[in-house]
């Protein structure tokens, strides 16, 4: 194998790569990522045996062939070289070197055979269909939060992705939870998508698709089985297994007879909340809401430290309503809110708590609440 | 005590007490800031009993007074008020708190009693004068980088600021060094500072001294004992206890009759240094640097992963020279060259390496070499 190609091309699609590939590994292969070059492009694959990216780049390429060697190593040679440079890498199989040559910068990488490059097996999708980056960013942007960390409960440490009844018909859902707090978002669903499976996509693979939202016109392949998720760009395809588990029954808990309700600036209460917690050291800092004629009164009371107080004019109508809640789950659900302001949605106080934005009911987020 | 202060200059003059705080505390009465209010002003000391910090401000002070509340929870109140804020700080001793109101938010902290605060003891200083901050910010920047990390050499751990005999008379002199690596920084000695005894400023007391040196205007009032050291602005005294031990004699480790001399872009070289280091995951990577004939070749050799090899074009005409150091090393000198090129002088591949600015005689660097 021999290529050369531009430093700009070869970093951004080396840098895709490196970050599926895992910082510790007892299979010394899983931290290499696999260089296939044939025609005019050359292809970067990496794995951490669930997830697989690869990314496609244009390529002078002189001799076809393939090689792997260090991702990381790759990556930060890559990144120092300077803007502009053109790069060549030459694999020398008899040696097993890689050499990367770039001006008077000339490297040598020890590699491992293509053959023991674990590869994703292909699948059969049951679903293929288009999405544009933009709906799937905001799907997992505003639902990702909620994933849990809680190793035990491994079914809900993803984003649960499925077909759902909106109340116009079908729509393509998002949904996580920890248990604690609830997020569902829902998008109109893209033609094509009726028939797929609901898949619960593992925090990282959500991480990593992030990266191939930002372009708002771009539209995702999207393709859906039972087992694994692909989301494809015309140069980047990241393919993951899916959590193995049954997402639990979230309708459940998504409270429909909530009558109590809130609206207050979202930005204003996430200051205020913010400002209140800082007198409680413990980890789950507990905020109580007083509310009562328009008027809510957030505080804390952490009997060592001392106590905080803030009132808001916000929009309440109903009965005098004290509720307390863990205040990092309060920042992150108003930190969702970006055009209109936060709607909460009361029963009691110990009933779960509901919260959209404005009218929308295209994304709600349910909170469990505390003791105060 | 009860006092009104704008937020911006109450932030400011917190901000820089609560960083001499330690983040863990056995004494509790340490975790907190003495804030202490007569006449028109309002001054917060903070101490971890080595490093004491006074910051003044001006305030509208209704009653005179004094307390502690913890300075990590004061400060992150205060930052997280609204700016342009009035404050208004209310002491109640018999309740044991401290009110703090600003606009509908208050806070209650729990206070510890203003005579449990250890206020550092005052002391008679041998020698007083005035420094300017941008002179006082290269001695201290340009040496600090030097300062060992291991605790067993403990007269180590600082710089050690004195005066001494300069090329054209005495200087103000900033010397620091883990025993692999040196810096000697001179500047021209203050009026006044020709009887200051030699004193080790810790680590810790050189990065809050930083925080009062970024007005190049300033005047600095510096008064040292053989105990003690203190800066003084208007607003703010730091003082603090200096290490207790003989700083080495280092004037030996300086080489003087060192005279391969090779001539190099500072910033081109580091580059080429950090790129070649890439390919070896050790912590302490050696660099060879290979000098012939206007040639620099340096070169990584990590038989695991790979090699490495760059070829500058510089000024070096003596005989032929193979010599090796630690990257990390060599990064962190060049890094202090900032007008001109850095002038490195060899003697052999076994004998410390000197390094200065061009022809300045000013900063001069001393790093060990490594066998490669």
């Amino acid at each position: 194998m021999k290529i050369s190609i531009e430093r700009g091309a070869l970093l951004k699609a080396v840098a895709q790569a490196q970050s599926v590939v895992e910082r510790r590994n007892t299979i010394p292969i899983l931290a290499n990522v696999l260089i296939e070059a044939e025609g005019d492009s050359v292809q970067f694959r990496a794995t951490d045996l669930d997830i697989e990216v690869v990314d496609k780049a244009p390529a002078m390429v002189e001799r076809a062939g393939a090689t792997t060697v260090a991702a990381t190593t790759l990556h930060e040679i890559v990144r120092k070289l300077p803007d502009g440079a053109l790069v060549t890498l030459t694999a020398d199989p008899a040696a097993g070197r890689l050499t990367v040559d770039a001006g008077r910068s000339n490297f040598s990488l020890a590699t491992l055979p293509r053959e023991d490059f674990p590869v994703m097996a292909s699948s059969e999708y049951q679903s293929n269909f288009a999405a544009n980056a933009a709906v799937l960013r905001r799907l997992f942007d505003k639902s990702k939060f909620a994933i849990s960390t809680e190793e035990t409960r491994y079914y809900l440490n993803g984003v649960y992705m499925h077909v759902s009844d909106g109340p116009d018909g079908k729509v393509l859902r998002c949904v996580a939870t920890d248990g604690h707090r609830l997020a569902r978002v829902d998008a109109d669903l893209p033609a094509g998508a009726v028939d797929m499976p609901g898949v619960i996509v593992p925090r990282k693979t959500v991480g990593e698709l992030r990266k191939l939202l930002d372009d708002d016109e771009m539209d995702i392949a999207v393709s859906v089985s039972e087992t694994k998720v692909r989301f494809a760009t015309p140069d980047i395809t990241l393919t993951s297994k899916v959590i193995d588990g049954t997402f639990p029954d979230y309708t459940r808990v998504i409270p429909q007879a909530n009558t109590r309700r809130l609206e207050v600036d979202a930005a204003e209460f996430a200051k205020a909340v913010d400002r209140v917690a800082t007198v409680s050291s413990e980890r789950s800092r507990a905020v109580k809401l007083q509310l009562e004629n328009d008027k809510l009164v957030l505080s804390v009371n952490a009997p060592d430290s001392g106590a905080a107080e803030e009132e808001l004019a916000v929009a309440y109508g109903d009965e005098r309503l004290e509720i307390g809640f863990n205040a990092k789950y309060l920042l992150e659900i108003a930190s969702q809110v970006d055009r209109e302001n936060a709607v909460f949605l009361f029963n009691s106080s110990g009933d779960p708590t509901l919260m959209r934005e404005g009218n929308d009911q295209s994304a709600v987020y349910v909170v469990m609440p505390m003791r105060v």
